[in-house]
């Protein structure tokens, strides 16, 4: 198999005159929203940028993105953090100990923008960790309004709040239209994990 | 920077009772479609799986996951067709020379198919281009139908059939809450290409 791939002989180059740190947003219900942001952090590892991903309430069920980015030799770093999600049905841990956690990972996600070496960070999951008020809005808005401007920023999970979302420049609702597992079929590896 | 990040220390690893092959359709007006297929095509490498990207209408103009996806370690494979989007301001070329593109295309999925050798296949674009007559419905329905039962396919663009929608096992809306482009800022790299 070709790994490349095929491209055009000529390939034109976009560069925006001006270039800026964007505010992006993936919100909803539905599917695609972490691939999305993983898409974006492939994307830029291509243009040469440097990726930090942070996830939230991830917990310790296996996702085939950390073996996804070893395979890469751009900078990318995947910092997998939380105890699953908080709330659901069978997940053990108090309410106290996801905070706990999540107050961790926005203090990580304070020291990678300190340490000014990302273009792109990605906190995957914060609008669920906020709406669950394991991060304050206070703190995630002072992130946002105080990030480098050339730094972009995405935030996935669902029910994002109403002043992120009117600070971010692109936000999209996933919708579920359907989904697999209202038909009993169980997440499937690389697809759903 | 630790590239490899950080996970938790002990992990359990998911497995289906039933592994299947998934069709997943990725559609709506939003930002967010072509990154989460890409995103699934990471996460489809982490788990040892072989993927292949097909994209339709994708022109000349540099995408960086281009060359992302050639920092991969996995068996991935991209192929970039077509002359840009059909009908759009500035286009140059006649609907007959991208119906050929995208015809192309699709006799190149048929073959990936019936080589056998994926676990992941992903259109992208593949819903526009039945939109726009480039690919006929009854061509989409054949290839749908008639795939191998273990083989993921992921659909991606604007305006997905309704009879597509219907075979599909995971359907996402992407819906457009706001995005940069309408405030005059321009596509950024790592972001928009």
């Amino acid at each position: 198999m070709n790994k490349h791939g095929t491209k055009p002989d000529k390939i034109d180059h976009l560069e925006p005159k001006k270039r800026q740190g964007l505010i992006v947003v993936i919100t909803g219900n539905g599917k695609g929203k972490t691939t999305s942001a993983l898409g974006m952090a492939l994307r830029a590892c291509g243009h040469g940028m440097k990726v930090c991903i942070i996830q939230f309430m991830k917990g310790d069920i296996y996702a085939g993105e950390w073996d996804g980015i070893k395979q890469m030799s751009c900078e990318i770093e995947l910092i997998a953090t939380g105890k699953g999600f908080c709330g659901i049905q069978g997940n053990p841990y108090p309410w106290a100990e996801h905070r706990a956690n999540a107050q961790d990972a926005i203090g990580l996600a304070r020291e990678k923008i300190a340490a000014g070496r990302s273009d792109l960070l990605i906190l995957d999951e914060i609008n669920n960790a906020l709406k669950l008020k394991l991060v304050d809005l206070e703190q995630l808005l002072d992130l946002l309004q105080n990030r480098p401007p050339m730094l972009h920023l995405v935030l996935t999970g669902r029910d994002a709040h109403q002043q992120v979302i009117e600070l971010a420049d692109t936000v999209s609702e996933v919708r579920e239209i359907k989904h697999a597992y209202r038909r009993e079929i169980e997440p499937q590896p690389g697809i759903d994990y």
